[in-house]
């Protein structure tokens, strides 16, 4: 639960043209923006003028199914963020990557590039990627079990965070006059030898501005939540209620702390769509409008697939035919966070699959309504100990985030929820954490 | 050979702080410079006024191993040169990358993310890494065999060039309209099955400004020839003498068209190293100031570990010790380029250990001179059949690059040899090489 004077931390989180898969169609920008990096410098920009811990990018290493329809293919995150970094002075740059389909000498050192090219704010979002399609870009037939998946995840950021640690801070020494670089008894090799991993290092590049990027994991499944209570920094989660909110919340702060760790170190942020208006009104027109360009059926399908249902078998104005859906411990493959929040939220208010797919995007919990409303509920939530900040997804861009960044941040500012300017430089700063020691420096003070 | 009006190609190579080991104890730049940008796009920016083609970062996964007396680490060159590119206009950005140590997909997705990004002007130099210190960081006890390497690098960019290729150039129709994104029957997957690979496709984003990035190939080896014939766009070579450098180049032109290939469409680009001052006293001044720096031991050091060879158990002013010198088949795990390079150089002129010293430098042909020496050998090996532009590695930056471009460059263009003003937008257009059609795009015409 958050002191009174405790303030919120935000996350913009760009999904190509915005939340909505309408909003393509919508044309905001040109269709071929988001292979322009302007496009998403100008999002970074907007969301730092609103003092906006980081922007995010989400990502897998395969193309999405429906190209015929939707706009397909990402920039490989840590290339882009990095372009946006160099047009930013102060906001977060967060990069999903996958721990299935990378090795972390390589993964560790492009994020450890990445918080030395902007200066300490570089953050890692580990996913483990559920996809078929990804697994066979990497020679395999179909994605590995949900358990492979995340014991590989645990030792990958293991590996990761003790080639961070490698150089500690003061290895280097550059003495040019006596030509002493750096002090070799203050980098060490890891000598790390796993199931999955032997690696040795130490990294090729010296400890970077936040001793360490900023560790992020985004999923809520069992695996995830052991995984996230034990490493992250900051936990994107999907959360429907606030019950189940507060809920998640209480769980991995205590998870945290059997970890051994401080669980105010533990950020716990939660996803929200919005599709803002300056009245209600407004808001709807501008989701039907997105909803036209779409078609309600797309979204419907959406929401249906999810929980392994098929649209065109379904009355969409009828109970969610419940004896069809299996438990979530079910799903082998696919997102247990995703699914359980989905379900939870349908099953607590009894929606029909139309109803749902009005308060749901993107997997995530979805506000239509007014600045107000929702300046209102991320309060609410922050008050109410379900969240310590919130990964922000608009429906289109950029006016997505302009209205986030012109009528809600103010109104969170003047209850005192959200700051005013930025009061450090690095994105741990921002979110509140501490400067990581070097695991290798505690133990040599031991010895 | 050739023409009279030909004009040469020219990569800037930025090696540290220079390829003279003791440019970093000069300091024209801060001790921890190689970690800055700004240190990069200032280079980058001096070479674009000379109108370079390219800038180059040379790369390796493993740290150095002398790091007490040498900055040691390096920004990752896809991230770094993605900052270089948005601090210019015109020029190449070329980055070195591991065939051995990567994935094909996510490589060819960052590359192709660099070429967007860049507007065309992106180039991945393939390596495979020869030192047990790369092997180690990825789970292997040392390095493979150079047979293994090459076969794993040729499969590599097999299906390296087919991801990039998997996107027809019209494939994205772009109709926000009619919400038609893409054109399905134009995107291709690969369905790669090899002994190394196994790639499903298609690449999760559309072709890219090249088409493809150049595909650069910097080993001479026999596995090196092969590979680069077949599918280099250009050769990084090291040739140390012209009638070595005439017999490369000749051999990689009849290689090229034994695969069926426009030997013009493949650039052979030897590296020679500068040390260059208005005289030659000046010169050689600026050199044995570098030395001095160094120390003539660890130049003597550099050399013969190289060939297998202890410095300290040689006589540095006599003949080299042939006997002990296997033949270059015989290192079955370093560069055998380099070595040959080497090798040929002291044959041929006789050379004891301390001549050869200061006739290499990084495994190069090394010039000490005047600009007018510099332009005198690269005109002459461009019009004898040895090169079609050269991979420049200056002893220092900035300083090397600023005298290259204001002193060397005049004089080539005076003489009719290099470009006053970039023709082109992309690093083919610069290098003189045509745009590639897909080949999925051509297998669809055959049909």
């Amino acid at each position: 639960m958050n002191t009174p004077d405790a303030q919120m931390s935000i996350g913009m989180n760009i999904l190509g043209f915005g939340a909505h898969a309408g909003a393509w169609r919508k044309a905001e920008v040109p269709a071929d923006a988001y292979l322009d990096v302007a496009y998403y410098q100008n999002i970074a920009r907007i969301s730092e003028r609103g003092c906006l811990d980081a922007i995010f990018l989400a990502d897998g290493p395969a193309l999405g199914a429906d190209i015929a329809r939707h706009p397909a293919g990402r920039l490989e995150p840590t290339v882009l963020l990095t372009a946006v970094a160099l047009a930013t002075r102060h906001i977060g740059v967060i990069a999903t990557a996958s721990s299935t389909y990378n090795e972390p000498f390589n993964l560790a050192r492009r994020f450890s590039s990445l918080d030395h090219i902007s200066g300490g704010r570089a953050a890692w979002n580990v996913v483990t990627n559920a996809t078929d399609a990804a697994a066979q870009n990497f020679g395999l037939a179909g994605a590995p079990l949900h358990v492979d998946r995340y014991a590989r995840a645990d030792e990958f950021i293991d590996v990761t965070l003790k080639l961070w640690d490698s150089w500690e801070d003061d290895a280097v020494i550059a003495d040019t006059r006596q030509g002493r670089f750096a002090d070799p008894s203050k980098v060490h090799s890891i000598d790390f030898v796993g199931e999955h991993f032997s690696v040795k290092g130490p990294l090729n590049l010296p400890r970077s501005p936040q001793g360490r990027p900023v560790l992020v994991q985004a999923g809520s499944s069992e695996g995830g939540k052991a995984l996230g209570s034990r490493y992250a920094d900051a936990i994107f989660t999907t959360q429907t209620t606030l019950v189940d909110g507060q809920a998640f919340y209480r769980e991995m702060k205590q998870r945290a702390q059997q970890w051994g760790r401080n669980p105010e170190h533990l950020k716990i942020m939660p996803g929200l769509s919005t599709v803002i208006g300056s009245t209600e009104a407004e808001a709807h027109a501008r989701f039907d409008e997105l909803n036209a360009y779409y078609g309600e059926q797309g979204l419907l399908q959406q929401v249906a697939a999810r929980v392994g249902l098929v649209e065109s078998e379904l009355d969409p104005d009828a109970q969610l035919p419940w004896d069809k859906i299996g438990p979530v411990s079910a799903f082998e493959r696919g997102s247990h966070g995703f699914l359980e929040a989905q379900l939870n939220l349908a099953r607590r208010e009894n929606l029909t699959l139309r109803e749902l797919s009005r308060r749901i995007l993107v997997g995530h919990r979805l506000l239509v309504g007014t600045p107000e409303q929702v300046a209102d509920t991320l309060e609410h939530w922050f008050r109410n100990g379900a969240a310590d900040g919130f990964n922000i997804m608009p429906d289109m861009f950029p006016s997505g985030v302009e209205v986030f960044v012109d009528e809600v941040v103010p109104l969170l500012q003047q209850r005192g929820v959200f700051r005013r300017e930025y009061r450090g430089s690095t994105l741990r700063d921002h979110l509140g954490l501490p400067y990581p020691a070097s695991q290798y420096q505690r133990a040599a003070q031991a010895v």
